[in-house]
């Protein structure tokens, strides 16, 4: 196995891949164009007369509990278990995981309820679901730096490829490990970027449901070089991110191996 | 009848109808910002404690199913009949009705319980709706043509003005026809601005109650030429996308009728 | 007391506290945004599991009523008696009030079961919570105008600091009163600045809970701020609102009081 994340971006824009999102009201316009920059086909939908149904013709399925409540994450595991009834890959984004004990129980809970393929999430997070000691203010890591150990742990303790993003993101399957350098520091500086690497991560699963570290590395060194692109011009985290979609939509498959960063 | 969208436009901005939409989670910043880039004022509502109160003091009802639920589409039900009874036209957009049973059953429940004056979609959301086979994937139209003729006997079938966006848009009453060239391919790569056209057709039949069809045609060519305006300059989906909203506001109702694609 | 924004700006930065809001589905990740370029933390969360948690633990607390329903409006009083308990300020925002009865009266209630820092809106909202005639068509003001009367008399009718926004912003706490010519005007050109401003006085507040009227003065002067900077290389509303996301992350501590156009 290894990273080809120019032929699989080729194939996301020809298979045009369904990704069904249960997201949070923050970012789901966010999260929606940026599937659709990239070259799949994004789909929101939540209510439980649908999910399932929706769920199992999807390419991928993302789960985020940015803004969680008690029927969305009805409406999680109901589309979850089509999922994985259906063998669609589903990426967990366990938006605030450590910051409130709501947060912590839902991810866990549907860590242990579903299947999950990957699960990304920046370091305070992913180590408050490893069983670490971590410090998260709201939804933002604090102190707790993303590191191949982290990665490594948390993969096996969640029995789920593990993807931390951070100025160097790390992911890992318990035993083997991508390190990505791609991005820039403006990411930090526009909401809902992390849940943009997930739905990222949800397009890539969806052409390589075989290979989710390779996929969720993928993801990551695409989304890297699209902000690297869209960094250039910016004057600000605004126009940052308004070129942000730009960089995603103007991703050369033929350049893309060349310019990871990965280790 | 004929159109004349410079003229309506400009009573929008003199008039600035109240355009009462009730949405989806997705789009509602987006038809928001076009609704008052446009000319006219938005509002978002959907508790049942104020959606009658709301929609009878409106000048259009949007009614909108991308992210529907129970409750939600009890509002519009409640919204649709107090704007029945105050006489304000209600523009419809069955997103991904044809996708899951939910939506095509909740767009016909809606289409037989309101007086509907514009249903605006997608061809595979029309066709679905007109009895057609139709493919679409999540809230996208694959492989159905938007034709004068889908129009047409969607509109017989709906009871209802039938407008049907695709590269060239067509809109039906059921008797006489709109086809309408304008717009850029670079709106399919931004979600929701079919969304957008459904808020920009109720903001044109509140100044044009008498004449649904119209209406709705004037609605694609305003923002079909605003899309073109948009494109000029764009970089990609996200700079287009935020040059949309400054091509809505710089519409001039001077120039408007004479760059209309109309047949 | 006097304003000292770019003491507090600084504040902001260093200290970046966490500001939770409880807001509306249109403006979500815009006063995210807004909230991240300006410096501190946002965090987006409405559920009866973890709203008290987060409000405890938060810098300040958000209200916003612009798309209500009950239990939002039940996740606001758990919310609002927790920040109350541990002496987090609130600021709230009555988008629409007096537009629907049920806007007005959940606005008073919030009012009278919560101790409120700031109330935060256009001159209709804030005279019609003042027990004065205004006219306001969905969450617009008609022809209300802010002065530092109503100010004045909305402060004393109210109990709380009032900052009623318009060309000229008027904030008073029934005692003293500033009033903030700062902005401009294709700010009333994109939905949700006026959250935005809401956002950004939760931001001050934060760092200067014992002084609210002042608080609420240095938002409005930074936001408006960062509007001027952001209208110079604007097309329209769509590349304003881009650069206003710059435009706050840009402003320069250095030459904020400078800028302050303040009586």
């Amino acid at each position: 196995m290894s990273l080809r994340t120019g032929a699989d971006l080729r194939a996301i824009r020809e298979q045009k891949p369904l990704v069904h999102q249960i997201t949070n009201y923050v970012v789901m316009n966010e999260t929606a164009n940026a599937t659709l920059a990239l070259g799949a086909l994004p789909v929101m939908s939540h209510a439980p007369q649908e999910v399932e149904e929706m769920a199992a013709m999807a390419g991928a399925l993302v789960l985020n509990i940015g803004t969680l409540s008690e029927h969305w994450v009805d409406a999680m595991l109901l589309a979850g278990r089509a999922a994985n009834g259906a063998g669609v890959p589903i990426v967990l984004d366990p938006v605030g995981a450590g910051a409130t004990r709501y947060r912590t129980e839902t991810s866990r809970r549907l860590l242990e309820e579903l299947e999950i393929a990957v699960v990304r999430g920046n370091a305070a997070e992913i180590a408050t679901l490893a069983g670490q000691e971590a410090e998260i203010r709201g939804v933002e890591s604090v102190g707790t730096a993303a590191t191949a150990d982290l990665a490594q742990v948390a993969a096996r303790a969640l029995g789920s490829v593990a993807a931390v993003t951070g100025p160097v993101d790390h992911v890992s399957d318990g035993e083997r490990h991508y390190a990505i350098a791609n991005g820039h520091e403006l990411l930090g500086s526009v909401t809902g970027t992390g849940c943009m690497a997930t739905a990222m991560t949800g397009c890539f699963l969806a052409v390589r449901r075989e290979a989710p570290l390779e996929a969720a590395a993928e993801a990551l060194v695409a989304f890297g070089v699209a902000a690297e692109d869209a960094a250039a011009g910016a004057k600000g985290p605004g126009t940052f991110h308004a070129a942000l979609y730009d960089g995603l939509a103007g991703l050369d498959p033929k350049t893309l191996d060349r310019r990871a960063k990965v280790e």
